[in-house]
């Protein structure tokens, strides 16, 4: 037998955060060398905030823009949305130097993304994210994908964004609801990995929510962004470490789904999904009880919302089974043994679940 | 501005070459610790074929495996496919452990390539090419796609299989139309990189056509996978010298699309491909006559088939200015200054491509 190699190049995948950074894009295309027939992708709500600011700037430095708005909404992770996309794109005769920029939240980034890693096998793509949830964990670390009818994120591709370009002042213009459901995804962070983050949180929640004070807000962007890259640079793929970023998200997920994706934020699941996993944490003896009441009463102050009425937990129960990160073994939890602290077990009884669930739902928290 | 970086580890994709590899396939999988629920995806002939002695080799070992069957020919590659596989996937309850063994020549590598890049955001991939196109060229280098009722392979990823099992013993189904249309490729790995295989390949033409000599195939699939590994190592996404690849490319596409993707198999029409090139590299002056006539003898001794009567070529000058390879400074070319040394131009004259496509679709080459 013979035998041969083909032997890939790293790749580097750069973050840029600072407030006013929308307006430097054509500066920051340019010190990554990114020429190229751009194409912004973005939402029709976002578009109208945002657009012309972006399509300006570029102008001003002599750069045209293709601009191709997608309707507002999970609806547009879509089999037909990217169709109508790759059509544009192709009858626009974009070749493989076209640069895609994706502006808006999740829903644009992972869609845009999708065109991006698929069209002529993949194009360059910008990520521009304009919300908290986007800046700190979607644009970050080369996920994409869209919806199928039979369940959420099912096909995608890693794809990894050229230049992720994070400027926080896009967030002024969010609800104070999703800015909120956006420090859940950085209290992740905080609680698998970092506990100064998460004292920096405690201290500073309402101004941080109020994007009061532009310095922290960069430094708690970047110190997430951080956490993510060292575990994406780790685990592309997602075969290893990379599963610590799914905590809160195996029962979040099930809350999101029972919700017809419409009732919480995602962010906002993934903060009851972490109550959970600490209840389970404690239940199966690894996290104290000052250690867990700590972690909840900073969930407690993100303030989700209450389940809908009538949530079944058998429901909650039945989407779980259904997780892609399920493998044949079983589910893996991502639990805690301390704030800042996570560790990978499927050692968790089934029947510790219901109890679980319930925890995640009820709307106070005090540590088991 | 404040700046983090995601830093991607190196992939190695291997690659084995063997008689009888098929049914030693349980221990490559092993070897290169492919756990997981296997899937094999091929076609209707290449499954009545192999697809029983695949599975009794991997039962043989204890490993079962599920059957995934498509309809047989180019028509396959298509979006609809695409959702038929994913769809069975998603139901089958396929986890992100699943490995997708693609058995098949390139319509089967490509697609099954392109809904293991897709399908819950990326599995492993196992290439088991059985044509020699598929083994020399489609199977190595990660290009996965689809065709779009606008043009072909304009959907697609690039996704690396974590192994590719080549048995040139699956290639004695072959037509002999279909190994000498292979060779082809085999002979454009020589003509673009290494003269001691054109000489190899020129000296022992009809065995390697007959698959006389094992020892002897082996050997020359061997170095195309390793000139090909080369290219691709240096240029994972096509961006520089991975387009060196495409020589005879840019006029046998255009042949392929004039003659409706069934008068010519593609290796036929990238030999008319070569020649037009070789043709154009001799009108600009980089090559000599007496280079020029021994690469056309030997392409000579390949047979491609006659164009299609009728073929016009204003025809062929429209389907390359599709090209996606077609920047936006104008069509790249692949040209020869010597037998094994190619180089890239943009330095082409518009009115030489007429003579060049009229050449390429002569009955006989004399160098000019």
């Amino acid at each position: 037998m013979r035998s041969v190699r083909v032997e890939l190049q790293r790749m580097v995948s750069p973050i840029h955060i600072g407030f006013g950074l929308l307006e430097r894009m054509p500066e920051l295309l340019a010190r990554h060398n990114l020429q190229g027939e751009l194409v912004i992708i973005s939402d029709e709500r976002v578009a109208g905030l945002y657009g012309e600011r972006l399509l300006t700037a570029l102008g001003a430095a002599g750069r045209s823009a293709h601009f191709l708005r997608v309707p507002e909404g999970e609806g547009a992770k879509s089999l037909e949305q990217c169709e109508v996309l790759w059509r544009k794109l192709i009858s626009g005769g974009f070749s493989r130097s076209t640069i895609i920029l994706a502006l808006g939240g999740g829903v644009v980034g992972d869609l845009a993304g999708f065109v991006a890693s698929t069209f002529l096998r993949g194009v360059r793509l910008v990520q521009i994210p304009t919300t908290l949830l986007a800046q700190v964990d979607s644009s970050v670390g080369g996920k994409t994908g869209i919806n199928h009818p039979l369940g959420k994120n099912l096909i995608g591709a890693f794809h990894q964004p050229e230049l992720v370009c994070i400027d926080p002042a896009l967030l002024a213009t969010l609800e104070r609801r999703d800015r909120l459901a956006g420090l859940g995804e950085v209290a992740k962070y905080a609680l698998i990995r970092d506990r100064a983050l998460f004292t920096l949180l405690a201290l500073n929640l309402e101004a941080l929510t109020e994007l009061a004070y532009p310095e922290l807000c960069e430094s708690i962007i970047e110190t997430s962004c951080t956490i993510k890259a060292e575990i994406v640079s780790a685990d592309e793929r997602e075969r290893g470490e990379r599963v610590l970023l799914n905590f809160g998200h195996t029962i979040g997920h099930a809350l999101e789904a029972a919700g017809g994706f419409s009732h919480f934020r995602h962010g906002e699941a993934v903060i009851r999904g972490m109550a959970g996993a600490i209840w389970l944490s404690r239940r199966i003896g690894r996290l104290s009880r000052a250690e867990a009441q700590t972690a909840l009463d900073l969930l407690t102050r993100l303030a989700p919302p209450a389940p809908p009425p009538g949530l079944r937990p058998a429901d909650l129960l039945a989407w779980m089974a259904r997780d892609k990160k399920r493998g044949p073994e079983g589910q893996t939890w991502i639990l805690l043994e301390g704030v800042g602290k996570a560790f990978i077990t499927r050692e968790v009884a089934e029947d510790l679940l219901p109890p679980a669930l319930a925890f995640a739902c009820a709307g106070e928290w005090r540590a088991p």
